[in-house]
């Protein structure tokens, strides 16, 4: 047996696609910078951003595409439909743009009932409606029962950027404060109360809700926005993992600083999660210059009060890209190798 | 028992998704039309088109979508992958539009070979290069094992209109001609031979291409398109009934004057097939002023001698929306219900 030292992507020939390839930790950036990046032409200058900015004769425009095959398709907060309007929004507005167009691609199961498909319908457009954005084209295609869950939802969004400077992970510089526009976690335990039937006191409801609006006061403000990052699947923790990583910065939280609410809180005591990695869909963090901090907290605040400051950026230190405050001392962050698995059997 | 005449859309409480609302016929016209375009909005000006044109800062740019289920991944002829960014570069092609960028979904099953992945990836990157497209952003998503078919991709596209002038249905008018760009049925067979385990005495290979190149160069050649249309699932039938039917005019076709191979035709009767039903995802139809239809026509058939005049437009008949002139006299078409089945058993 030998290695093959030149071989470039690190798979096998055996190996084969798992669950945790999609959990948005070290597997799902294995599958990225081994396999879709080197084939698909991203050099060491891409962005590692929420969307991809076009220049189409002069004119700068934010374009991002997100599947979203969530289980289940109904959850205390929304559903498949408004997340899938409101995640593909949000990623438009971390770039700094305004939604110009959506599209909608549906795969259907074969047995779905259509009045569950028109709810959604509803549901995507009511969150189109919210957040201004226009639905302008789609397409459908149906699976055999069994081969698909329901339905899945793909959105892409094409966006006329908005902001004056660049916005993303290359932007931070030391200095810079980290503003998280709320309390995290919501809607990662949301869905598994309900995925798992899970009896908790209090019912969990998911952020899911467009970020537009804070986006478009910031711009508005003359804030000015460094990089912006909607907390998805990995939770802040991921989010900023990945920033760091790409900026070659630190990012020092300070634990309390960061909001959760004392039910997420228990619901994660309880299942053996850590909330930093939960998934969020209503919720991001701006890195803007320590100038603007109070400015932008401001505003921030008027969308939701539980909008803080909880970290600045350093220059690299050698424990890692995100180092959490905590009482009992400095606590690196690293990227989970798949997903969080509740801890309930 | 008592019939609600008010409601607008047309589904009971107990319906549910059939395979055949993803065949693109009645059904799929159905959905569309009673459900999709009454919530995005979509007025009686909607163009019925391949893709979504949005007027950015004066630029005009096409947006469209396509999500990929094709079951085998790879087929006589190409794969999904190929076949999810032919898909859409064509789409933008029907538009007038070159690509600036496509984004790339991938929703992948547990348990998918990552070598099966590679093979695919390769391919789609391959594909965009032969139609010098980019591939500029992406997401992965990842479904438990059965819950999937291996994988399905949407891929969605953003082009810069180069068409001095619009290409729609509604742009068509009595007296164009109609151009197809070459034989066929060979996509829909090649998928069915596979899936069927069917062994034809010759193998028949998808027509998978981009279509972006002949478009090009008739808009460089000055030929005043009225409409493209690529003819996917549904076949050369379809994608004629629903321009007609947008137009409110009659498309006269000449029945032999549509190039069918040897091979696509034996297994049409074989399985009971109407080739023109039958899929395809490398051929066009254009409607040009009868004026232009010389010079498209040489322009078409230097990409493919198959190319022919196939038909012209006339006012609305009486008899339908595309009328089929046959030995035995007109034959009007109409849309399939659902999916032609093969007869195979």
């Amino acid at each position: 047996m030998s290695f093959d030292l030149s071989c470039p992507v690190p798979f096998t020939a055996t190996d084969t696609i798992e669950i945790g390839h999609g959990g948005g930790g070290m597997m799902t950036k294995r599958l990225v910078d081994g396999l879709f990046r080197p084939a698909f032409g991203a050099g060491p200058d891409d962005l590692n951003h929420d969307g991809a900015i076009l220049d189409v004769g002069g004119e700068l425009l934010a374009f991002t595409t997100d599947s979203f095959v969530v289980k289940p398709l109904f959850f205390p907060g929304g559903d498949i439909g408004s997340l899938a309007i409101n995640g593909t929004v949000n990623d438009l507005a971390m770039c700094g743009a305004e939604p110009v167009g959506i599209s909608v691609g549906l795969i259907l199961e074969e047995g779905l009932p259509i009045a569950e498909l028109q709810r959604i319908i509803g549901s995507m457009e009511a969150a189109a409606e919210a957040a201004g954005a226009r639905i302008v084209t789609g397409d459908t295609k149906v699976v055999e029962h069994g081969k698909g869950d329901g339905l899945y939802i793909n959105t892409s969004g094409v966006g006329r950027v908005i902001a004056p400077a660049p916005i993303n992970p290359r932007q931070a510089a030391p200095g810079d404060m980290v503003i998280l526009s709320g309390d995290i976690g919501r809607h990662g335990i949301a869905i598994m109360a309900v995925r798992e039937g899970l009896g908790f006191e209090t019912e969990i409801v998911s952020d899911c809700a467009p970020l537009i609006a804070p986006v478009k006061t910031l711009i508005s403000a003359g804030v000015p926005l460094r990089c912006l990052r909607d907390l998805t699947r990995g939770g802040l923790a991921t989010a900023l993992i990945e920033i760091a990583e790409t900026a070659g910065l630190t990012v020092r939280l300070d634990q309390k600083a960061i909001a959760i609410s004392d039910a997420v809180r228990g619901a994660c005591e309880i299942l053996g999660l850590d909330p930093l990695y939960v998934a969020n869909e209503g919720r991001f963090v701006a890195f803007v210059p320590a100038s603007a901090a109070e400015t932008a907290l401001g505003i921030m605040r008027s969308f939701n009060p539980a909008a803080a400051v909880i970290g600045r950026v350093e220059r690299r230190r050698e424990r890692g890209e995100v180092v959490l405050d905590t009482i009992g001392g400095l606590r690196p962050l690293d990227l989970l190798s798949g997903e969080q698995l509740p801890r309930i059997c």
